[in-house]
């Protein structure tokens, strides 16, 4: 456990401290539970109450609260949020092999090449020509196939699996149970008896650096050329990414969305949780995709879009309004009929 | 394999027999398929052709039947369906550790507490400080991570991954693949260059008693808090629930359905598959979401939801076939527009 | 590698040799990428110009284009996709196990049944009374549960789960992280407490010839019957299929579709991506649905549907229309309704 204080803090956020400079905190907590030896964040004046309540040992503040604690420490800073993530990362760094640690029961393959500095968790298998840089931690169960590349302290976490030839950049995080590299959805129909034919997928799949990836996701090789990750790149639990899909740099993909194969996004587009794109489609850079959504075909303009139809947000909006309107529209629409052909046959 | 006589099964139900007490049965079947030695069910009078063909020993009935196989025995129940279920319970209870079996691949660090009687499966893994109470069953492959807690005579099936300090009470159930306690989608955006800071995920995961956890599942830990899964809750395959997510007790959650962060669903809330929570949002006790539903804000009252919009069961009936009649609607609309401005002309 | 003729390829494929009969290629690539050792295809005219700038050794066409690089060879073929997908699996046929191997750290019940000729990784678990049959390739991790048969020359992929007795066919694959006849979604409600009492699930999974199934994708078994996947289906990533769904022959479901228990896909139905099935319905042979759709009852005739409401594909096409122009009916209809009342007002 480390002590820092409060002064190495504000030091670190580069933030202004108010109250004593030697106070100590080993980590972070929320502002409701936090205690007095944990740093704890307020967002601004509507938790002020929560503020002066808290036993925080230290608070970020987007400025000086009156009425806190005796002895609360607080630390300007400009964007209270990011300080805090910063805060906490400097309290628990995501983990990094800094000595070597192979678990015996692991089963690394002569023909590895595997760094001096890494952690390999129990029963993990490395397979022949598989590559691991240094500073890469694996944990118990993972399998990395032949040929296969794990960049500079990447952290793949427990049952991982990546099939042959599949590279992850450097500092990337996997969650467990993800599967990477696995072959796509492909086959071609014998037109004589309607069975399936697969197409072998012979692509690769590339991943850059800083990416994380979340539990249980399946993300596909290509079928013949690579199915690519960005630099940067987030995506959340039980996404699939497709084969042949080309996902650009500092892109979020929250859970449950499905990518099917060669959609194209640019880099920093944001999809919001569940959305679904039908494939061999492209999303310009910096689009907005919100939940459940569903994109049937290219975006042409970065925007803020929603819904299926895909519109403007706005306009989904005013569209779920309506369909919750539909059977009155369609009973008053039936009505106006009946009036008309009334008014009609009266004449 | 275990006999039973079926003066101990009419026993065992509060059941009225009728026929042959001692009749002996080893198991439970369907009515279609179920042979002399199995016990069936019939749910009522629909069913009696069935019945009499039933070559079943026992059949559960909500009411003596005639015409049945010679020395069929019956047993008169009130609620067949629960009936049945006590019964198939009684020839295949879930399976508990009943003596200390640790593979001897299995790797348990010298620092977790476990308890005497336990069954721990091949290549399974057992991190320091974790506990394991008495009865617990841990299939092939499963990860339980450091700090973590699996109560009484809970049942992990193979390849199960535990993060650290996941706590998980007596008697659940978790199947295949499912992994608990995995970081949860937190970024902050660095306003600069529009890159993502992962925000460390420092929360825990409780999970109650009594609960049963498909498979592939995946629920994250919290951001800073818990997040939580009321006992008696019951989670199917391919479930996503996300970081800080409040789920109460008796809870039921059909497959596919993903919860985004910080959702909060009530005692025995219900939700059919499928279902979509765009997360801090609120569902009060006893609600019924129905399949394929998307929720985007609080639900203000119990009832019984569905759709996108979330509207009453009913009120989606009568949307749906307003769908799809929309391109009629559409037309006539364009013809009355036409038919009104020719007879304004016409004036 | 292996270096075949082009005279050995246009045999194989039943095309007609245009160019040296004694070319040699290595394997398959993309038109685009592809080197004087690999062969490449061209769909048509349309991309004739991409094949006059390939560097591919060989190429399979629809008809002799003109202009190509010198020394490239031609193979006219009267179906190119299908031409393509033999030759590459010629070139990266499905690996296939021709000597035992079994890894000396997996775990094989002595009772387990097991051919001469099957490949068994690392930390592979067999459990009792399972039958591996010959060719079989079991990769790290997979675990089989007693009394599961896997048949002749399939392949599981690392860490596929199968719980006992699901029954696999010839010639199958099953990519990472799947897991096979886990529990099906099955309570009783207690009527007077409100809690869910799991009913057993006793019933099998049976799987045919010649499936290949994606990534972390779960399929439970039967609750008293099986449940069944027929010969020859194609499942993509993340797929969920119910209990006693009953899927027929050379059916394809694509990624993230959901059907849950007991829904009957008739053969060589195909379902696009992000199929949600509501359960307890049957879909005719040879249906198709579209992306996203969902099903709430029986379809009744074979066809082309898609939507939620599902409807015929063009009435879809329009609805989505429709839908978009919600918001603009909606006002028209207002301002008529306006007129219309000012008009019997002003009367």
């Amino acid at each position: 456990m480390k002590r820092v204080t409060a002064s190495a803090i504000a030091e670190l956020l580069g933030g202004e401290l108010v109250g004593d400079p030697e106070k100590q905190v080993v980590g972070v907590g929320d502002l409701r539970a936090a205690g007095p030896e944990q740093l704890a964040f307020v967002r601004g004046q509507r938790f002020v109450d929560l503020a002066r309540q808290s036993r925080a040992g230290i608070l970020l503040v987007p400025e000086v609260l009156e009425g806190l604690a005796q002895g609360t420490a607080q630390i300007v800073v400009r964007d209270v949020d990011a300080a805090f993530t910063r805060a906490a990362l400097h309290f628990h760094p995501v983990p990094v092999a800094d000595r070597r640690i192979v678990h015996p029961t692991a089963v690394v393959h002569p023909d590895a090449d595997v760094a001096d500095v890494v952690e390999i968790g129990a029963h993990a298998v490395v397979e022949a020509r598989a590559r691991l840089e240094a500073g890469v931690v694996l944990g118990p169960g993972v399998c990395i196939g032949a040929g296969s590349v794990v960049g500079e302290r990447s952290v793949l976490r427990a049952n991982v699996v990546l099939y042959p030839r599949v590279t992850i950049g450097a500092r990337c995080i996997v969650h467990s149970g993800t599967v990477l590299g696995s072959d796509g959805f492909g086959y071609t129909p014998d037109r004589t008896t309607g069975e399936f034919v697969k197409v072998p997928q012979l692509g690769t799949l590339e991943i850059g650096d800083d990416c994380e990836i979340g539990a249980n996701v399946t993300i596909d090789r290509g079928a013949l050329g690579p199915t690519r990750i960005g630099s940067g790149t987030k995506i959340d639990n039980l996404v699939h990414v497709g084969h042949n899909c080309d996902i650009g740099k500092h892109v979020a993909i929250a859970g449950f969305s499905a990518l099917s194969g060669s959609t194209k996004l640019g880099d920093h587009v944001v999809c919001a949780g569940h959305v679904v794109s039908a494939g061999h489609l492209s999303v310009p850079a910096g689009t907005r995709v919100g939940g459940a959504s569903v994109l049937r075909g290219d975006v042409d303009e970065p925007g803020d879009y929603i819904g299926y139809p895909l519109v403007k947000r706005a306009t989904w909006g005013r569209i779920l309004k309506v369909l919750q309107e539909l059977p009155d529209i369609r009973r008053a629409l039936r009505r106006s009929d009946r009036d008309r052909s009334d008014g009609a046959d009266g004449r």
